[in-house]
Parts: structure tokens; sequence; C-alpha cells
């Protein structure tokens, strides 16, 4: 008999922006996979079994996860932000597609969360208000020079851009890399918002025009959101600024 | 002495995927200002007061909500999915702008929820699974060649397209016209995903290949997510296939 597999995401770590839905999940399952400070927000009852492993090891995850509903246990395999988004739904996809043909049969639900950009957004304003994209900068799983083209791309036809995974000790240098390519595209006065662990208490916020933008300002956890050549700032007495993206352009 | 404004998203429809924050601030809030749908679907008490507008009054409402919170009201803006993408934060901050000075000194939140894309994907597997971006279909705040130039420029760079406001009875053949123009972009065979109500009783949810996508298979609440040239489909045997794009690309 075999289980069933359920992909959430926990949000950007604050608990009141998990859905519902994701924690009936949560409650409803006994097995938990996971980077480990991702297992570390959920509030796990004693008989339900922690998983956790390193955050590069997204396929062995998946294969063991799928293997452990395989063998009838209720596996819940847990993100951060939404399960979607550059994150372990489609590792689990991927896992399926190249696994045995018996990994086809099985119950594998995926659960929407609130994304970090969204969050990160809804922070600043409104920056993402009219078109935008999500880029990750991870050269792991994609050449450098595809993800300097899409950059240029997306810049040169005014979406606003959400970079994902901006830094990390193993990529130290591709963040100053976009941003010197943007500068190239779009007026040195875009504002560019880093955004970190925002709603929890170690929250970090800043925003800065994208000629003073520095890779010192990000790190590993943080969304970097970089406007359009609309993107403008409302100065606000006593207030943050509010930072949007007017819905019109071009009219 | 004025009042406060938060703007809020319901998520896709489904209460389970309504945020316990975005929960607590319409517990908190006096006065709703909201497109009449999206009011019926908050349970308000009797002492809460429902002001709704017709969808397409977006600054009208947005000054009206702004009005009401100096008058002292705890002013909530209600959108669907979430209030930062295609919604009313980015209306009410131009209303800010436009507005006069002391509109700046308002206490404005905006709370992230769930938007349609990720809804839609989560219900398909993980189309996002890569880059991706959100592009409005609609051509009432921006010229219609932007468009067709956005919408070449993010299928060329390999990037999965989410289209909202697809189509409306006073945009007919946009939609058709952004599937013709992909089609001489990405392979005929690329999945394509309509996704409408995902989550809620009335919930429509169909995939084709992209040589087959129609506009008759859109209304103005439909998702339209377009994979790109590497996202798959994994067929499964009496269960739904699993639309995937991805992680890794060109190594």
């Amino acid at each position: 008999m075999s289980g069933s597999l359920v992909i959430i995401g926990t949000g950007p770590g604050n608990p009141g922006q998990t859905t519902p839905q994701t924690f009936e999940a949560i409650a409803a399952s006994d097995v938990f996979f996971g980077y480990g400070p991702y297992l570390d927000r959920l509030d796990l009852r004693p008989d339900q079994v922690r998983m956790a492993s390193d955050n590069r090891e997204e396929i062995d995850r998946a294969r063991a996860a799928l293997d452990a509903a395989m063998r009838g246990a209720k596996v819940c395999v847990v993100s951060g932000g939404d399960p979607g988004v550059f994150a372990m739904a489609a590792a689990i996809c991927e896992a399926v597609e190249n696994g045995p043909e018996t990994w086809r049969r099985l119950d594998i639900r995926v659960l929407p969360g609130v994304t970090a950009m969204l969050a990160v957004a809804a922070r600043a304003g409104a920056p993402l208000g009219h078109d935008f994209c999500a880029i990750s900068l991870s050269d792991n799983l994609k050449p450098w020079d595809l993800i300097e083209r899409r950059l240029r791309a997306v810049a040169e036809a005014g979406l606003v851009i959400a970079l994902y995974n901006p830094i990390s000790k193993a990529r130290p240098w591709q963040l100053s890399t976009a941003f010197k390519l943007l500068r190239e595209v779009l007026p040195v006065t875009t504002p560019v918002i880093f955004g970190r662990a925002v709603g929890r208490s170690d929250e970090s916020f800043v925003v800065v025009p994208l000629g003073e933008a520095d890779r010192q300002q990000a790190d590993m956890a943080t969304c970097v959101i970089i406007g359009s050549a609309e993107t403008r700032i409302i100065e606000r007495p006593g207030l943050d600024p509010l930072v949007y993206s007017p819905r019109g352009v071009g009219l």
C-alpha cells in the first residue's frame, strides 16, 4: 500500500504568512523532508519524523521522499516560500520523470505559498505593480551567459526583476556583475530593494538607487527587486518611502 | 485623528489559501473597499461596512479608501490573489503620489498573498520551476505593441510566461494574437495551462499544446501559463499529468 506526498512552502518565515491549507497538510503528515532551517520552522509532534538534509542535495532528498511515500508514509516535502518557485516541486517532478514507473502512481500534491518576492514587494509598497519576472542568479544549474542574456532581455523589455539566490560563498561575484550589466540598460536612479527575512524579527530591508547597489547588501536569503525605468519612490515624512511601479506605461 | 489603511489579497479564492495575517487584518478593520465579488468572499460582521465598486474603478476606489482612512476609519482594501500583482497596491500608491500631502502621513500596510499563477502552477506540478515572468495582457493601461514586444522578448529568452487578464468582453482578440506570436518563437508542443478558480468548487483546469491553445479556453478570471521550450509533461496512469520546468537548462 503506497502512501502520499505533499509539497508545501512555509512562506517567507512568519507563521502569519503560512496558509491554513499548509498547516493542515503538516498536521496530516508523518515524515518531513527538507533543508534543516525550513524544518526548524515547523512545530512538529513527537510522533512526526524529521529528515533534514543540506540545501544542495535536492535530487537525493526528492528520491528519498518519493521512496518513503512508496513504502506507505504520508510524506511532506518542505520548502521556504512557495514550493514551485526555485524550490522542491520541480526537483520532485524531475525525480518522478527519471525514477521507476511505480512513482507515477503516487498521490502527489503541491500546495502554493507566499514566495519571497511577494513579501518583499508588500513591505516596499507595490514594486511588482506592472509586468515583472523572477530570475535565479545561481549558475549551478544553468550557464552564466544565459543568465546575462535573460537579464538584458527583461531589463530592455521594461519588466521589474526579482532576483532569487543572489549570492553565496561559492558564487561571490555574480550579483556585482548583474548590477553592472543592468546599469548599462536602466537609469542609475532605478530603485533596488534588498529584502531579507521580511516579516520576521531578524528582518533587513534596504532601498538604494541602482548606481549604489552593492553585493554586500545581500546574502543567500535575500530577495533583490530591481525596478523598471518607471518604478517610483514616494517619500513620506517619518515613514518608510513607498516604492511602486505604476500600472500604466507608455500611454 | 487619522485611521489606517491595509491592503490585502484573499488568495485565489479558497479560504484555505488566505494567510492568518490577512484574516487578522480583516477582523481588525472597519470599512472594506473592493470589487464586489472579492468582498463577497469575506465573512464580515454586522458592524463592518462594505463599499463595493466595479472592477474598472480602481483609482476612484483608491481615493475613496484613502479619504475614509484620513477621516479616522480602519480601512481594508481587498484584492483577489496578492494585492501587489496587477491589483490594488499599485493603485493606492498612485493615488498617494498624486493626492494631498496629508495622505503621505497615513499608516499604510500591504500584506502579501498567494497570487493566481502560484495556485495554477501548484495544481499543474511545477511549471514555474525555473525563470519566469508575469505579464498582464490588458491594453487598457499600456499600448498593445509594447505587450507584443515583451512577449517576444521573454519567450526568446526562455522564460515561462504567466498571463494575467487574458481576455474580457472589451478585449476579445488579444489572447489569440498572443498565442499566434508565441507560436512563431516556441515549439507548438509547448504546454499551455488554463487555470481558473483553482482550489474552488468551480475550478477549471486544462493543459493543451501551444499549437492547439485557443482563446475560448479562457475567461476574465483565468490565469494562462505558457511553458518554455524546456517545460515537460509527465503522463501518469489514472492521474492528471505533472507539468514542470526543470531547474537546470543548457548545461
